[in-house]
Protein backbone atom coordinates (compact mmCIF):
# COMPACT_ATOMS: atom_id res chain seq x y z
CA UNK A 1 0.00 0.00 0.00
CA UNK A 2 3.00 1.84 0.89
CA UNK A 3 4.88 2.05 -2.52
CA UNK A 4 1.13 2.83 -4.30
CA UNK A 5 0.19 5.69 -2.01
CA UNK A 6 3.42 7.89 -2.73
CA UNK A 7 3.91 8.14 -6.27
CA UNK A 8 -0.17 9.43 -5.90
CA UNK A 9 1.11 12.00 -3.18
CA UNK A 10 3.82 13.08 -5.78
CA UNK A 11 1.56 13.53 -8.71
CA UNK A 12 -1.03 15.25 -7.60
CA UNK A 13 1.45 17.55 -5.71
CA UNK A 14 2.95 17.81 -9.81
CA UNK A 15 -0.48 18.84 -11.20
CA UNK A 16 -1.18 21.46 -8.53
CA UNK A 17 2.45 23.03 -9.04
CA UNK A 18 1.48 22.78 -12.54
CA UNK A 19 -1.99 24.41 -12.54
CA UNK A 20 -0.71 27.45 -9.97
CA UNK A 21 2.52 27.88 -12.33
CA UNK A 22 -0.36 28.64 -15.15
CA UNK A 23 -2.45 30.75 -13.38
CA UNK A 24 0.60 33.05 -12.56
CA UNK A 25 1.29 33.13 -15.60
CA UNK A 26 -1.67 34.01 -16.90
CA UNK A 27 -2.19 36.69 -14.57
CA UNK A 28 1.14 38.56 -15.23
CA UNK A 29 0.75 38.23 -18.75
CA UNK A 30 -2.49 38.68 -19.94
CA UNK A 31 -5.06 40.25 -17.63
CA UNK A 32 -2.64 42.44 -15.73
CA UNK A 33 -3.36 46.12 -15.61
CA UNK A 34 0.34 48.43 -15.13
CA UNK A 35 0.48 52.52 -15.24
CA UNK A 36 2.68 55.13 -14.58
CA UNK A 37 1.94 57.74 -12.27
CA UNK A 38 3.73 61.21 -12.60
CA UNK A 39 3.04 63.39 -9.62
CA UNK A 40 4.33 67.13 -8.76
CA UNK A 41 3.91 67.48 -4.91
CA UNK A 42 4.22 71.21 -3.26
CA UNK A 43 7.79 70.94 -2.18
CA UNK A 44 6.81 72.27 1.13
CA UNK A 45 4.96 68.97 1.79
CA UNK A 46 7.41 66.55 0.71
CA UNK A 47 7.49 64.50 3.88
CA UNK A 48 4.02 64.63 4.81
CA UNK A 49 3.21 63.52 0.65
CA UNK A 50 5.71 60.82 1.27
CA UNK A 51 4.63 59.38 4.19
CA UNK A 52 1.20 59.18 3.29
CA UNK A 53 2.06 56.89 -0.39
CA UNK A 54 3.86 54.89 1.86
CA UNK A 55 1.10 54.37 4.27
CA UNK A 56 -1.41 53.98 0.78
CA UNK A 57 1.31 51.73 -0.91
CA UNK A 58 1.69 49.56 2.41
CA UNK A 59 -1.75 48.73 3.21
CA UNK A 60 -2.77 47.92 -0.37
CA UNK A 61 0.27 45.72 -0.84
CA UNK A 62 -0.54 43.68 2.57
CA UNK A 63 -4.96 43.71 2.63
CA UNK A 64 -4.87 43.73 -1.52
CA UNK A 65 -4.40 40.10 -3.84
CA UNK A 66 -4.96 42.29 -6.99
CA UNK A 67 -2.41 45.03 -5.34
CA UNK A 68 0.97 43.35 -7.15
CA UNK A 69 3.44 45.76 -7.35
CA UNK A 70 4.30 49.31 -6.74
CA UNK A 71 8.00 50.95 -7.58
CA UNK A 72 7.77 54.90 -6.20
CA UNK A 73 10.65 57.07 -6.78
CA UNK A 74 11.73 60.86 -7.02
CA UNK A 75 13.93 62.24 -9.56
CA UNK A 76 17.52 63.12 -8.10
CA UNK A 77 17.09 66.34 -9.05
CA UNK A 78 14.06 67.84 -8.36
CA UNK A 79 12.83 65.46 -5.66
CA UNK A 80 8.89 66.95 -5.60
CA UNK A 81 8.82 65.12 -8.75
CA UNK A 82 7.54 61.63 -8.05
CA UNK A 83 7.24 58.72 -10.35
CA UNK A 84 4.54 55.49 -9.17
CA UNK A 85 5.11 52.25 -11.66
CA UNK A 86 1.66 50.37 -10.59
CA UNK A 87 0.75 46.76 -11.06
CA UNK A 88 -2.66 45.35 -10.61
CA UNK A 89 -3.50 41.77 -11.29
CA UNK A 90 -6.56 43.07 -13.47
CA UNK A 91 -8.81 46.16 -14.27
CA UNK A 92 -11.20 45.10 -11.27
CA UNK A 93 -8.36 44.51 -9.10
CA UNK A 94 -7.33 48.33 -9.95
CA UNK A 95 -11.41 49.29 -9.98
CA UNK A 96 -11.76 47.45 -6.23
CA UNK A 97 -8.61 49.37 -5.10
CA UNK A 98 -9.81 53.11 -5.30
CA UNK A 99 -12.49 51.62 -3.48
CA UNK A 100 -10.72 50.86 -0.65
CA UNK A 101 -10.43 52.59 2.77
CA UNK A 102 -6.51 52.86 2.54
CA UNK A 103 -7.11 54.54 -0.87
CA UNK A 104 -9.67 56.96 -0.11
CA UNK A 105 -7.55 58.27 2.84
CA UNK A 106 -4.44 58.96 0.84
CA UNK A 107 -6.53 60.99 -1.74
CA UNK A 108 -8.13 62.88 0.70
CA UNK A 109 -4.32 63.20 2.94
CA UNK A 110 -2.79 64.04 -0.45
CA UNK A 111 -5.55 66.16 -1.90
CA UNK A 112 -3.90 69.86 -1.60
CA UNK A 113 0.06 68.49 -1.56
CA UNK A 114 -0.92 67.31 -5.24
CA UNK A 115 0.09 69.96 -7.90
CA UNK A 116 -0.39 68.06 -10.95
CA UNK A 117 -0.90 64.10 -11.56
CA UNK A 118 -0.45 62.35 -15.03
CA UNK A 119 -1.63 58.80 -15.86
CA UNK A 120 -0.61 56.73 -18.24
CA UNK A 121 -1.96 53.10 -19.13
CA UNK A 122 1.02 51.55 -20.44
CA UNK A 123 1.56 47.64 -21.41
CA UNK A 124 4.70 45.44 -20.31
CA UNK A 125 7.97 45.04 -22.68
CA UNK A 126 9.82 42.78 -20.16
CA UNK A 127 10.13 43.02 -16.83
CA UNK A 128 13.05 41.25 -15.33
CA UNK A 129 14.21 41.52 -11.54
CA UNK A 130 16.75 40.20 -9.32
CA UNK A 131 15.54 42.41 -6.48
CA UNK A 132 14.16 40.40 -3.17
CA UNK B 1 39.19 30.56 31.15
CA UNK B 2 36.64 28.80 29.52
CA UNK B 3 33.72 31.33 30.91
CA UNK B 4 35.88 34.05 29.51
CA UNK B 5 36.04 32.82 26.34
CA UNK B 6 32.04 32.06 25.26
CA UNK B 7 31.21 35.70 25.66
CA UNK B 8 34.22 36.94 23.72
CA UNK B 9 33.51 34.63 21.05
CA UNK B 10 29.60 35.27 21.12
CA UNK B 11 30.66 39.52 21.12
CA UNK B 12 32.35 38.78 17.65
CA UNK B 13 29.17 36.61 16.22
CA UNK B 14 27.11 39.61 17.23
CA UNK B 15 29.75 42.34 15.70
CA UNK B 16 30.20 40.32 12.40
CA UNK B 17 26.15 39.90 12.05
CA UNK B 18 25.92 43.96 12.68
CA UNK B 19 28.60 44.62 10.35
CA UNK B 20 27.42 42.11 7.44
CA UNK B 21 23.63 43.80 7.98
CA UNK B 22 25.10 47.08 7.36
CA UNK B 23 26.64 46.36 4.75
CA UNK B 24 23.38 44.66 3.19
CA UNK B 25 21.18 48.08 3.51
CA UNK B 26 24.37 50.31 2.38
CA UNK B 27 24.31 48.33 -1.32
CA UNK B 28 20.32 48.53 -1.35
CA UNK B 29 19.65 51.84 0.04
CA UNK B 30 22.71 53.96 -0.55
CA UNK B 31 24.92 52.72 -3.66
CA UNK B 32 21.84 51.05 -6.02
CA UNK B 33 22.06 53.17 -8.96
CA UNK B 34 18.82 54.30 -10.88
CA UNK B 35 17.46 55.47 -13.29
CA UNK B 36 13.83 56.37 -15.95
CA UNK B 37 14.74 56.43 -19.56
CA UNK B 38 12.16 57.80 -21.82
CA UNK B 39 12.16 56.98 -25.23
CA UNK B 40 10.46 58.04 -28.52
CA UNK B 41 10.91 55.55 -30.89
CA UNK B 42 10.57 55.88 -34.94
CA UNK B 43 6.85 53.58 -35.23
CA UNK B 44 7.97 51.91 -38.26
CA UNK B 45 10.99 50.94 -36.48
CA UNK B 46 9.18 49.70 -33.16
CA UNK B 47 9.39 45.67 -33.64
CA UNK B 48 12.98 45.96 -34.35
CA UNK B 49 13.51 48.45 -31.61
CA UNK B 50 11.74 45.87 -29.13
CA UNK B 51 13.28 42.83 -30.36
CA UNK B 52 16.73 44.58 -29.73
CA UNK B 53 15.62 45.88 -26.61
CA UNK B 54 14.77 42.56 -25.00
CA UNK B 55 17.82 40.91 -26.39
CA UNK B 56 20.07 43.51 -24.40
CA UNK B 57 17.90 43.40 -21.50
CA UNK B 58 18.05 39.48 -21.56
CA UNK B 59 21.70 39.46 -21.96
CA UNK B 60 22.47 42.08 -19.21
CA UNK B 61 20.31 40.03 -16.80
CA UNK B 62 21.72 36.71 -17.38
CA UNK B 63 25.29 37.99 -17.46
CA UNK B 64 25.81 41.02 -15.25
CA UNK B 65 26.02 40.56 -11.65
CA UNK B 66 25.57 44.43 -11.27
CA UNK B 67 22.19 44.40 -13.66
CA UNK B 68 19.37 44.14 -10.79
CA UNK B 69 16.44 44.41 -12.53
CA UNK B 70 14.43 46.26 -15.94
CA UNK B 71 10.96 47.41 -16.31
CA UNK B 72 10.31 48.08 -19.80
CA UNK B 73 6.83 49.01 -21.18
CA UNK B 74 5.11 51.01 -23.68
CA UNK B 75 2.55 53.45 -23.18
CA UNK B 76 -1.02 51.71 -24.37
CA UNK B 77 -2.27 54.82 -26.30
CA UNK B 78 1.64 55.49 -27.97
CA UNK B 79 3.01 51.96 -28.58
CA UNK B 80 5.89 54.16 -29.56
CA UNK B 81 7.14 56.10 -26.15
CA UNK B 82 9.20 53.45 -24.67
CA UNK B 83 9.55 53.56 -20.47
CA UNK B 84 12.62 51.97 -18.86
CA UNK B 85 12.94 52.09 -15.37
CA UNK B 86 16.23 50.68 -14.47
CA UNK B 87 18.18 49.47 -11.20
CA UNK B 88 21.92 48.95 -10.68
CA UNK B 89 23.95 47.86 -7.97
CA UNK B 90 25.78 50.74 -8.31
CA UNK B 91 26.84 53.75 -10.37
CA UNK B 92 30.14 51.87 -11.24
CA UNK B 93 27.83 48.47 -11.94
CA UNK B 94 26.17 51.45 -14.55
CA UNK B 95 29.63 52.14 -15.89
CA UNK B 96 30.58 48.67 -16.39
CA UNK B 97 27.16 47.74 -18.25
CA UNK B 98 27.66 50.23 -20.73
CA UNK B 99 30.98 49.00 -21.72
CA UNK B 100 29.76 45.32 -22.21
CA UNK B 101 29.12 43.96 -25.83
CA UNK B 102 25.64 43.47 -25.81
CA UNK B 103 24.95 46.85 -24.74
CA UNK B 104 27.59 48.51 -27.45
CA UNK B 105 25.48 46.27 -30.47
CA UNK B 106 22.26 47.33 -29.07
CA UNK B 107 23.19 51.48 -29.32
CA UNK B 108 24.28 50.45 -32.86
CA UNK B 109 21.42 48.55 -33.62
CA UNK B 110 19.15 51.13 -32.29
CA UNK B 111 20.99 54.46 -33.23
CA UNK B 112 18.96 55.05 -36.23
CA UNK B 113 15.55 54.20 -34.61
CA UNK B 114 15.17 56.36 -31.65
CA UNK B 115 13.85 59.56 -31.88
CA UNK B 116 14.37 60.79 -28.50
CA UNK B 117 15.82 59.90 -25.13
CA UNK B 118 15.71 61.04 -21.91
CA UNK B 119 17.21 59.58 -18.75
CA UNK B 120 16.15 60.57 -15.31
CA UNK B 121 18.40 59.59 -12.05
CA UNK B 122 15.86 58.40 -9.55
CA UNK B 123 15.75 57.92 -5.73
CA UNK B 124 13.48 55.26 -4.26
CA UNK B 125 10.88 56.19 -1.98
CA UNK B 126 8.93 52.37 -2.14
CA UNK B 127 10.15 49.21 -3.99
CA UNK B 128 7.08 46.56 -3.21
CA UNK B 129 6.43 43.62 -5.61
CA UNK B 130 4.46 40.20 -5.36
CA UNK B 131 5.45 39.29 -8.40
CA UNK B 132 7.50 35.78 -8.83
Amino acid sequence: MKTMKEPIVFFILILTLMITDTTRVHAQEKSTYMRIAKITVDSTMLDAYTTALKEQMNAAIANEKGVLAYTAVHDKQNPSRITIFEIYASVDAYKAHILTEHFKKYKATVANMVKKLELTDVVPIGIQSKLK
